[in-house]
């Protein structure tokens, strides 16, 4: 046969991105336009990779992508099936309605551009999602207690709109907190607060960018909603192979005029970058004149040792854009982070925010504001590290004791998440689908990396996981491999 | 003399928005580094004016531009003098290193980009300032209730990423009040909840223009943010005039792609689009395949007859992107709105929310989700439409007795302002300037336009003002005007 469906399906001759993106792209359709119809069972993936002809990687990445958008649902040991469209949006546009108005996009949005679609509340037993914190024993009731303090001080004040780059109070907290968790130096004046660390990457976007022109490096495997917005921006995007070390700096492209790092826990690796390739690095953007975006997401929580200088302490070229967020200290939510900036970038940063959204909520900036500066932060982090240290003993215990070295563990001492690699013979994509089938949630390492074919392994988040639960899960898991 | 600084200024030989933009950039160069000394009378605007030989609305408009920016003070009966801008920001960069750094930003955002500034509490004994509702009776004591429970849900909750649509009992709540208050047809998966108005626009821009090529028509005068954000994003602006019934349909450039229009009360004039011209808007962009960006920015506050149906609601053509704010009927510090779109824009415009900032605070949607959904909202507003409404009265009755027919009121029976035309010999810019000397704060019309020149003439803003002063305020701003 040619492929299973009753409607063609075409895709490229190589290039595993682009037929990933043709596959993903057509199924989504058809599914849309109702050719798939809800409830029925898509082919296994090797039986579709064969029959297409292309890498079972490829087939699994398309259903997981079509997956974590709800077009498909996994069915415990049944496989996977249209998922019912209809009923989840009555008022689904015909596909011929946004066809025909296509046009109307501009160039980047054409396509099957997909409702993003939220994180789902599923109850898995074994829980070891990525980028989640654990917000059970966040002080909600000093955080109520503030806030109804910040509303009290909004009910006296002028109805005025607020301060493009953050309430003073809130980045006089910043400022202060990070010059002495991370010896970042700043003042308050350098610091521009935004919507969590993402919409800091997207004002970075807009002024640094010229579209079609601006080269942006970023490590691969990396961020990937760090990617995607530069992308939209029209930058040109190339990956730099990471290694124990962190960002390979000598494989930068000379033409780089941004280079984009989490040396302090690589995304998604976990690595350190050494101290050679930080001075290596900082050279490089001195004698280029690029810039350096540092996202240091989830530096609070250290298991051993001193942290290495921040890249931004060690600049001393005004190339270091620090990043950081209270999504994984505190909860993501709250959708709050900031940038420290070089004098020469502030004031179209801040200009750039102005023009986006004005500023952000007066209340939740003052309520956070108090909450860093009567000392709550850093008692907050000093509590949650020693809970996820405990974790991270306990999971490290136990890939020990049962993985019989199929996992090669990155080495790191920092962050929420663990990643280790698989042999060739064990299909990461393949693994997390099928350990979601049987109560496991993890996500593969695959999507991180802009070949998803280049990099097979699987991260262990601690921010969801029960710690009494995290030596079963990965034995289970385990278990899952030797089928 | 050739002009009153010791150093040159360059000015191009017409345009009077290039000449602004000039003679602007380059005292705000000057300002920066230090050639103009804080504390430096400047030379009256009628003086710069005949020595520079510009019309004085040019340096009037100027020197406006560098007070907004807190580069020069004004002061009472002296003049305009430089700042200290030394001590506002003792970090500043040294211009050296900004200029040495531009080429690192992005086209659009190089030159003397001015930090943002915030709006000032000034305490004006008579205060008609554009934009702000009166946040004084906002009922904050229902707000702490509702918000306490939105944080108890939160921290019952699994820490998870909100839905970057916005929360989906806000969409609910907000589809179902803007059908009812404004027969707004939609469901709340056409909604979109934003961080204000502004980040519906700034949304816009990314998914509707293709840099360089598409058209946007704008009133003018109109809405300085909203061009502001679309000019960054590379759209070609293209002003169309406006009359009595609002927006001059029939001279709309037949390539707009986009058109911006605020039907209920036109900012700034105040003025309600005709019948007539909201069925020509709808034929032109159904002939034209044009998107439709209808900005209903306080028609909540309507003070006589019936509403004119939004131009959402007559569209038959998938072509009205419908935005509402919560800024004016609440407060501007929640920063909260959204757009109502056509199906075909829907997932374009979420996915560009996603990647701009994932989603909004969750917990302050969820508040206003119970406000809304508990009937709050509409009370509020009925209640404000009252207090404003008497304000109104007032008002119209304070410009009829003391202003001798120099005011040309717009008419208009609706919003949080009214709109008056000065006749040529009184110049709105220099007026307010002295007004402010005077204890009396409002805003001329003349900035909103994309020629200072062509327009003439100031708002009265109703949110700050107190109504036993108005008649006071207008009289004396009327006396002034005799000088």
């Amino acid at each position: 046969m040619d492929h299973p469906f009753e409607f063609p399906l075409e895709l490229p001759d190589r290039g595993s991105r682009q037929r990933l993106a043709a596959l993903h792209g057509q199924l989504h359709a058809a599914i849309l336009d109702g050719r798939l119809k809800a409830g029925l069972r898509l082919p296994a993936t090797r039986a579709l990779a064969d029959a297409l002809g292309v890498s079972r990687n490829t087939v699994v990445a398309a259903y997981d992508l079509l997956l974590s958008e709800g077009y498909i649902v996994a069915r415990r040991g049944a496989g996977n099936f249209v998922a019912d469209v209809a009923a989840r949006r009555q008022a689904a546009p015909a596909p011929a309605t946004v066809a025909r108005n296509e046009h109307r996009l501009a160039p980047y949005w054409r396509g099957a551009i997909a409702m993003p679609t939220p994180m789902q509340r599923g109850a898995f037993p074994y829980d070891f999602r990525l980028g989640l914190p654990d917000g059970r024993p966040f002080p909600y009731d000093v955080w109520r207690r503030l806030s109804a303090r910040a509303l009290r001080h909004l009910s006296k004040a002028a109805p005025l709109y607020g301060h493009p780059q953050g309430n003073p109070a809130l980045r006089e907290a910043i400022a202060s907190h990070i010059s002495f968790a991370r010896a970042v130096a700043c003042e308050p004046d350098d610091v521009v607060v935004t919507n969590g660390a993402q919409q800091a990457f997207d004002l970075l976007a807009r002024v640094l960018v010229t579209p079609g022109k601006t080269v942006l490096a970023v490590e691969d495997p990396g961020y990937a909603p760090l990617r995607s917005v530069f992308m939209a921006s029209g930058a040109r995007i190339v990956g730099v192979p990471v290694d124990a070390e962190g960002l390979v700096v000598e494989e930068l492209p000379g033409d780089a005029a941004i280079v984009y790092v989490t040396p302090s826990h690589q995304f998604p690796l976990g690595v350190v970058m050494s101290p050679r390739r930080r001075v290596a690095l900082l050279d490089f953007a001195r004698s280029r004149g690029a810039v350096i975006i540092e996202d240091d997401y989830d530096s609070e929580f250290r298991y051993s040792g001193r942290p290495l200088d921040a890249l931004q302490t060690l600049d001393r070229g005004d190339a270091v854009c620090y990043i950081g967020t209270f999504s994984k200290c505190l909860f993501p939510s709250l959708r709050l982070g900031y940038a420290v900036v070089p004098p020469w970038l502030c004031a179209a940063l801040a200009s750039a925010k102005y023009q986006s959204d004005w500023h952000g909520n007066v209340m939740v900036q003052d309520t956070l504001a108090a909450f860093i500066a009567e000392g709550h932060l850093a008692r907050h982090v000093r509590h949650m590290r020693k809970i996820y240290a405990e974790r991270r003993d306990v999971l490290l215990d136990a890939l020990q004791q049962h993985s019989r070295g199929l996992f090669r563990l990155w080495s790191s001492d920092a962050g929420l998440h663990v990643a280790a690699s698989l042999p060739a013979s064990i299909d990461a994509i393949a693994l997390v689908e099928r350990a979601a089938d049987n109560g496991i949630r993890l996500d593969a390492l695959n999507l991180c990396a802009l070949d998803p074919a280049a990099v097979n392994g699987v991260g262990f988040g601690l921010g969801a996981a029960d710690v009494q639960r995290i030596g079963e899960g990965v034995r289970r898991l385990v278990e899952l491999m030797d089928r």
